[in-house]
């Protein structure tokens, strides 16, 4: 088979061994696999990593003990835990400190024709979700996250910074709960896509209001993003931070401890809310693909993905 | 009357008039004024601050409409907020955007002979409550927030980073709210104030626990403090911004976000609480007072207050 190689900031697709299946895990052929900012940051060499990337996908279960899977289409979390200890038996293993990470840390990644998941790490993806909108799952668990950590009501005025994927994704998965979304981005473009599942779009450029949102979502993947929030955050107000930036970000203090200002870290999510979502149509995800080539383009799929202006790039398995 | 006044640095005892009484006022002599940081880093002109200082105060009520006021002994928010916006009616006027600020924001400070305050803004200090000890109800109305802002179980343990004047009430105010309270300090003599309070102390300088607590309390005072708290913080965990440091903070965001850590900004508390602990002995605070000076020495009552290893420096009214 292939498989995408990350090393010394390169992608290479090299041959590979097709994956044995340990005990309790099975064997999938990738359909689609998307790439995520966190793969260009890998490629980029920010976390020492070397190996195949890939967290996000969908596959076709080729081998599993378990009859309901096999031959079935299945999407997977990305937390590989020890289903053990504290945090596993709080149903967290996501933040389980054992775990290895698909694609990230410890488990080679989805970018290859077959890849191994724990069979309790898939969910079976219903017929009315496409293969190029199941591979948003995880992301868009992610977006879900937010809704998990507090409880945001109903019609509450919410800001969303940037307007990349996980921007973009966001404001839909907020104003699918019906919140007054306003996306704050720099792309027309882009924000046409949140537009039209009825986000307020608001061009860069023009002055952000101070103090304004008791709810602000940093997902500007910029480190200046974080600062911009708590400026836009009433007292009391909450800012979710979503950009992963690895460079130190340099915050003031003062406004957050003077508005008493709660920043919340937010990562991962629950798979269930995000299969909801596209099951029943509530979120738009397939207008945020920018292009889909074949595995064996991966160098150019991650080339593109890189470009300013280009929202998701797909990866299409072997058929 | 004389008055403390700051300008280009410099602390100054100036000849003052004593000031009207606006309506619903009260004028109010100074007995006891406590030194905080804020009023070092005014000194140091971080805010362009020129007047008069002075925050934390007890004074005795000499004009006032309210005869349950007059010559009674009284402590007072600092917060001198409009009555009328939304945060006012939420009962949270120390975030009325139109709030003037004592010794801060345009109203003068408490480090004078006679000062005035809104009766409204006035608490009656029980007998059983020293001058020396009712100075402190402002900082520890600070300390006791936390406790409004979230719900830390009995028996918690809690990380209080630093072993400042705040640091020290703080570990106290939890402690006698039966937590676990770990101070990780710098100074021994300073520590044993907490220790008397069964406070377990850690003298830094140790390597510090890694994703050890649920809650971290930072309150060193120093740019490098948050990201020590945030590494002490387990996933999930909270962390209270109690150091108003003037220099940008630099923080690694990616811990926050993989761990999904919550930073909550804490300012300023309710005063009940505090008066409640003073009244029921339940912190002790007189033995962070490292010195009293009458306030025609504020020089070198600030200058003192300066030194590493000076704790509270109070200032005594006229007599």
């Amino acid at each position: 088979m292939i498989a995408v190689h990350l090393e010394s900031k390169r992608v290479e697709v090299r041959k590979a061994r097709r994956p044995q299946r340990p005990e309790g895990f099975a064997v999938i052929r990738l359909l689609r696999g998307g790439i995520c900012n966190t793969d260009l940051e890998l490629q980029r060499g920010y976390y020492g990593f070397s190996g195949t990337p890939g967290h996000e996908f969908i596959g076709e279960v080729v081998e599993s003990d378990n009859a309901d899977l096999l031959a079935r289409r299945v999407v997977g979390e990305i937390n590989l835990a020890c289903r053990k200890c504290d945090w596993c038996r709080k149903g967290l293993g996501r933040h389980c400190p054992k775990r290895s990470v698909l694609g990230i840390v410890r488990h080679p990644g989805a970018f290859r024709e077959f890849l191994t998941l724990p069979e309790a790490n898939l969910h079976v993806v219903p017929n009315s979700i496409s293969d190029e909108a199941a591979v948003f799952v995880e992301p868009l668990a992610a977006a879900c996250e937010i809704l998990d950590q507090a409880n945001i009501r109903r019609g509450s005025e919410v800001a969303v910074l940037g307007d990349g994927k996980l921007g973009l994704l966001i404001a839909q998965v907020l104003r699918a709960q019906e919140m007054e979304v306003h996306l704050y981005g720099r792309h027309r473009q882009k924000m046409r896509i949140a537009e039209r599942a009825g986000v307020e779009t608001i061009l860069a450029g023009k002055k952000t209001p101070s103090s304004a949102y008791d709810w602000v979502i940093e997902a500007t993947g910029s480190s200046e993003g974080l600062g911009e929030a708590i400026r836009m955050a009433r007292p009391r107000g909450t800012v979710f931070m979503k950009s992963t930036v690895h460079r130190p970000v340099a915050i003031d203090a003062a406004p957050v401890i003077v508005n008493e200002i709660t920043l919340v870290g937010s990562r991962c999510g629950r798979f269930e809310p995000a299969l909801n979502l596209l099951q029943f149509r509530r979120v738009n995800v397939t207008d945020i693909i920018s292009e889909t080539l074949p595995l064996s383009q991966a160098r150019r799929a991650f080339a593109l993905a890189a470009k300013r202006g280009v929202l998701k790039v797909l990866l299409a398995g072997e058929s």
